[in-house]
């Protein structure tokens, strides 16, 4: 279980202290005059609300599940109060609990889901499918408009590794196992699925399938829908099961169908999924080049000339910046060397040089010649080569982000992430664009400064994902008007320099203001008609992905009457976003 | 326009007469005691029921194209009663028209086709969208059950590439482009879509996104689904339009429903489709292998060592003794090289060898490497080589297999191909399960025995396609009701042994009765709810894809009431098909 106001672990906290340049950069970054602390609030200090009970239905589920599968217990409640968007955890902090589900059940089986969902759907009761509990864009926290009781489908119980096909390179899993054990299950015969999302040791298959995922070696596996060979879905209107095939023509394919469905079309339970022999060769390393063009243009001939390695994260200045200010100072000869090639770095052009690290997986018979022509590419394109020390250090620091977030929201800074995917035409144009319109509005806050910066990763021949994170000093009282305003510049301008509304993060609510642009009114209405068919009373995750077909709630949340410090959010208006009209390869 | 009765250009048949050992061998296989003719009927003996005209329709319809954009010319009708299905072209020969359109129009834009699908849906007249008519499933002949007009959307005037977008890798093309035509103007750039099935010729693109098409070289490009970037398709409730991008999590693949959709969910008029630059290099290959058994095993390890090749087909012992039939006569020292290698082959163990042809595409750079480890691999399981001849001689003979059908057509023979994929643990035992149910079903019949032969293309990590070809003299009298026997019979077969209904056939009605087992009702329930919404009134290509909800018609076709000679299709019941079950992973 994570913390209920933050990341991960509450034993872990981000490891400043090893990076002493590391907040004094932030600091200056941000211009912040003075430190301010923005603890989170006791846990005692939390007011639950009171749990809405449907009796009927406890009654007929107590009938079905064992005791120690359903808890109202507000400890357990808290924690699937939010998921960890920066406003979700902006209000947690703040010991203000917008929503919180009635009742948390712990399935055990696909059978456990099928009881549940019969139930839930008799006694109109509503289910949110719960895995891990990191979604960021607002999918997994209750948005029950009416009086329903809410039950968090709370999966991670069901973690089983049904089966391994070593013939077929394929494994059946329960949709509830959280990354570390699916891997770990599947390392201990040999097979790996290598999906390794920023989440990963805090999310779960099913959560995976649901959002549409993206793992760091997507280039040598694909996404997550492109590893899911069949599927099971429970939905209030019977079993969505698919077979296992390697490809079908056998009408639209309803794995994708299932992919991305969020929890609001079914509850998936498990997947056989496409696996490989663990790599033996799991081969990271460092590279500089020039500026962000030059790696762009390096990734793209790797592209053509089919010598893609299973990674590649180009950094922009930006992030390359905070990169450098993450490590740990050098000491002694190595502080002596690293000088050095400093020196000899700016004085042949590399004066504010951006990062690039590059992986290649797999048996080395088989690499070795596509590494050795990939290398001589990165080279040709002035690709500075670091070693695989900085290989290893990103490796490290890989799944520390999220606590950095946390860190520095104890200190009231506002820091969030927007991702997107653009073909390679829109790239650069969309990277300056963000920028720029990112940078243009620090100028606007009262410290007048921020932090921005981005990094390319999940390349494909036609484009690739570019993912910001941007930070401010927060705006006392206003905290998520603030969040929000920057949220809707960012989106809108991927929008308007065509990216997508999300690559790997998905929809929630936090991007359905934008659903009608990315996939045209008809499209929505397609998947209007698939919710009302197999979800006919609306009780599986309501509020979520598929916008409203009449009016989109202009509300972010319910404000309560005594208000809360700094809630400014009404002011965001997702109707006047539903209403701009994206023209493709405009602008 | 390919012949009303048969495939392709009236004025090319299959060169037999290059072929001096074929028929021989195929009459013997088919212990034919004595050649039967059975030529099509005359075209003055096809008698063209009456259209059906929807006045208001047609004078509204009028309006809004120019008169050139509308035929219910009864040349033009008859072109387009059928597809090239087995009992598609028994019918067509005989002079039978079950149902014809009652109208041909041309759409020339996407506008176009809005106003057409606008008027009919207002008029409630039936649309059938037409590509090249090469589907082999049922796919586009007309299957109403009331009296609505019939119009087949004929789409080949829109065929124009509208842009190549070089940076991206992408092409936006109109639906109604032929592969020739969609080749040529891509290849003027420089560029290729690489999507070569079978039917190229006389298919279009919009064809091969309705029914999830793979191209011979899939191995390297991917189905049609998997280039298609994003597409507009036109229904009654409005027009779905995607974006595009390389990648997204914004809910379900709207690409992936409109991919696989058949016409009855709407109408593909453009998509923007992943390119790459023309190879440089097309570098096909013939092996022989002792068994079918070791070739696949060389295969499984291409793919484990990441080496896999732009293309492998496996010929199994039936097809490559047809392959070798196939061939025209050695003569002089080519014919003294060949006995002696034949003779070496058979002393070293190939006494019944099968046929690998390889293909690797790209730039030569890029692939030296992949094709020097692929070779090792081959040659290792007991690849042995037989140059690049062969490779040219299957490139020639690819797009003849069809004449062929026609030519055995006119000689009394029943001919027909039936297709799925498998994961590799079901593939042996599903080629070996169905291959001996054939055989037996030969025994069956009046001239006891038949030809029956399978080769393996499109190879994925999981599994790959197992295609059929069988034949079997006519029974006279009796004809429909034969190939229905054995569809039933080799399609049960796949259902059982973990076969999917179809790799890249698609459904049409000929496999509606399967669909509940290869989806799942819920699933089935899921496409009935998306064709309610964006088609309500049922006018798009009624009687396809998705089953009825309550019953199948036990009828394949109206039987008229005079009879035709040799129909007996009625005794197949889809009815008790649908009600069995598949276990996934049983058997």
């Amino acid at each position: 279980m994570m913390k209920w106001w933050g990341w991960g672990d509450q034993k872990i906290t981000f490891p400043m202290h090893e990076k002493p340049t590391l907040w004094p950069w932030i600091s200056s970054k941000l211009n912040m005059k003075s430190e301010r602390a923005t603890p989170p609030v006791a846990r005692k200090d939390v007011a639950m609300p009171p749990p809405t009970v449907n009796h009927a239905f406890l009654a007929a589920l107590k009938e079905k599940l064992k005791a120690d599968q359903i808890t109202s217990d507000d400890e357990a409640r808290l924690h699937h109060c939010y998921g960890k968007s920066y406003p979700n955890l902006f209000l947690a902090r703040k010991g203000y609990i917008q929503q919180a589900p009635d009742l948390i059940v712990y399935p055990r089986s696909h059978d456990d889901v099928v009881a549940v969902i019969e139930l839930a759907n008799k006694h109109d009761v509503c289910v949110i499918p719960f895995g891990g509990g990191t979604n960021i864009v607002g999918g997994i926290d209750p948005r029950e408009d009416g009086d329903r009781m809410i039950v968090t489908l709370q999966m991670t119980q069901m973690s089983r590794l049904i089966s391994v096909d070593k013939m077929a390179n394929t494994a059946t899993i329960e949709a509830g196992a959280l990354g570390p054990k699916l891997e770990q299950d599947l390392q201990a015969q040999g097979y790996s699925l290598g999906h390794y999302p920023d989440s990963f040791e805090y999310s779960t298959l099913g959560g995976w399938l649901a959002t549409r995922s993206a793992g760091m070696q997507s280039d040598a596996y694909g996404k997550i829908e492109d590893m899911a060979v069949c599927m099971k879905m429970v939905t209030p209107a019977g079993t969505i099961v698919t077979r296992p095939f390697p490809a079908s023509s056998a009408g639209p394919d309803l794995n994708r169908l299932m992919c991305g469905s969020e929890g609001v079309l079914g509850v998936i339970t498990e997947a056989t999924m496409r696996v490989h022999p663990t790599p033996a060769v799991k081969d990271y390393r460092g590279f500089l080049f020039k500026n962000f063009e030059s790696g762009v243009v390096a990734i793209r001939e790797l592209i053509e000339k089919n010598h893609l390695p299973s990674m590649i994260r180009l950094q922009d200045e930006g992030e390359t910046e905070l990169a450098f200010n993450m490590k740990s100072p050098p000491k002694g000869l190595q502080a002596f060397v690293a000088k050095g090639v400093k020196g000899y770095l700016k004085r042949t052009g590399y004066t504010k040089p951006v990062i690039m690290v590059v992986g290649w997986e797999g048996l080395e018979e088989s690499l070795v010649h596509r590494r050795e022509e990939g290398l001589a590419i990165l080279k040709k394109h002035g690709g500075f080569a670091l070693g695989k020390s900085v290989g290893t250090s990103w490796s490290k620091d890989k799944f520390n982000m999220p606590y950095l977030r946390d860190w520095v929201m104890d200190r009231a800074v506002m820091c969030d992430v927007s991702e997107t995917a653009a073909t390679w035409t829109n790239v650069l144009p969309l990277h300056a664009a963000t920028t720029a319109a990112v940078k243009e509005k620090f100028k606007q806050e009262p410290s007048g400064d921020g932090y921005v910066g981005c990094h390319i990763s999940h390349t494909y021949e036609t484009g690739c994902c570019l993912y910001f994170t941007y930070a401010a000093v927060q705006r006392p009282g206003q905290e998520l008007e603030q969040y929000y305003e920057y949220k809707k510049l960012v989106t809108d301008t991927f929008m308007r320099t065509g990216g997508t509304l999300s690559h790997h993060h998905a929809i929630g609510y936090e991007h359905m203001p934008w659903m009608e642009q990315e996939v045209s009114p008809t499209g929505v209405e397609a998947l209007r008609a698939l919710k009302a068919k197999l979800d006919p009373k609306g009780i599986l995750n309501p509020g979520k992905l598929i916008p409203q077909k009449l009016e989109v709630s202009t509300e972010v949340a319910k404000i309560p009457a005594d208000g809360i410090e700094g809630w400014g959010a009404q002011s965001f208006q997702p109707k006047t976003l539903q209403t701009a009209t994206y023209e493709a390869g405009s602008d």
